[in-house]
């Protein structure tokens, strides 16, 4: 299936000149859905991954597919101020100030095998901190997988160091 | 499985007095993770469900592994301006204030089996927001299912006319 087919493009969203590549209506076609979980497991299959990191809100969709179809766990990386035990932060940069992001200190364990994933690689600005995350936490990162990659912005080239999948790419 | 010995209390978050019911201990663990998916599914194959509707952001988790394990589509309800086409909106109270939910107009077409799904219920007024958002767009609900209900909050009694399910409950 050309899963491309399904996202929907939406010009000057959040702001002009901005297209928003609108990933709702793929998640709602229940066939591009078991197409994409698929493709992605596939992957990553064999692989031992022990944990699936989703990032706030929608790179969560896909990790706990994808924890699911693995049997690994699945840890979530949020905004400052949502996860309620003890943190590890990184801040980073948005085009305009910054934010933060955290994981739980016990999500995961020394040497285990760690897949991040996402819904789309822009600037590669916040999968870099969440990959510092798990750096941080001795996590082996195996993989960083994405629905889609906009390759007319630096993420790639940022996150050059780790094994990029992707189903999807934009050349413009 | 108990999921509920999964299930980390953490007292004072976010605000003193509550006991926030962390489900992240839950997913990190595979086995708990495989035991939840599995019977939050069970539970409802068989009832041709077209789509499974995620509260932002936990909620995305569940809605995505039980829309793939049903074969169904997935749905996002969000909070005010995060999605960026046409959307239905409702209102509803919080303890201090009011939020917006939102849905995409087109995410669901009349008659669809809808089942609904967050991690938590406490006093229901996500849910109930979510759920007119849905039947504002057709949609029949078929369920409602929560990873953890708060019974002695009055979210039971403020969703008595669905079709409640939850894996694991709290009396006090």
């Amino acid at each position: 299936m050309n899963l491309k087919k399904k996202i929907r493009n939406i010009p000057d969203f959040p702001q002009k000149g901005i297209i928003f590549r609108d990933i709702a209506p793929l998640l709602e076609d229940k066939e591009a859905l078991q197409d994409m979980a698929r493709k992605l497991a596939e992957k990553f299959r064999g692989q031992k991954i022990d944990k699936v990191v989703g990032i706030d809100a929608r790179g969560f969709i896909l990790a706990g597919i994808l924890a699911d179809r693995l049997g690994a766990g699945m840890v979530m990386v949020r905004k400052k101020g949502k996860l309620p035990s003890k943190t590890e932060s990184e801040e980073f940069d948005l085009e305009y100030g910054k934010a933060v992001l955290e994981i739980h200190k016990d999500s995961i364990q020394p040497g285990e095998k760690v897949l991040l994933v996402d819904d789309v690689l822009a600037t590669g600005g916040t999968m870099a901190a969440a990959a510092k995350l798990v750096e941080r936490l001795k996590g082996k990162i195996i993989g960083v997988a994405f629905l889609i990659i906009l390759d007319y912005l630096p993420g790639r080239e940022r996150l050059k160091d780790y094994n990029l999948f992707s189903l999807v790419s934009y050349q413009k």
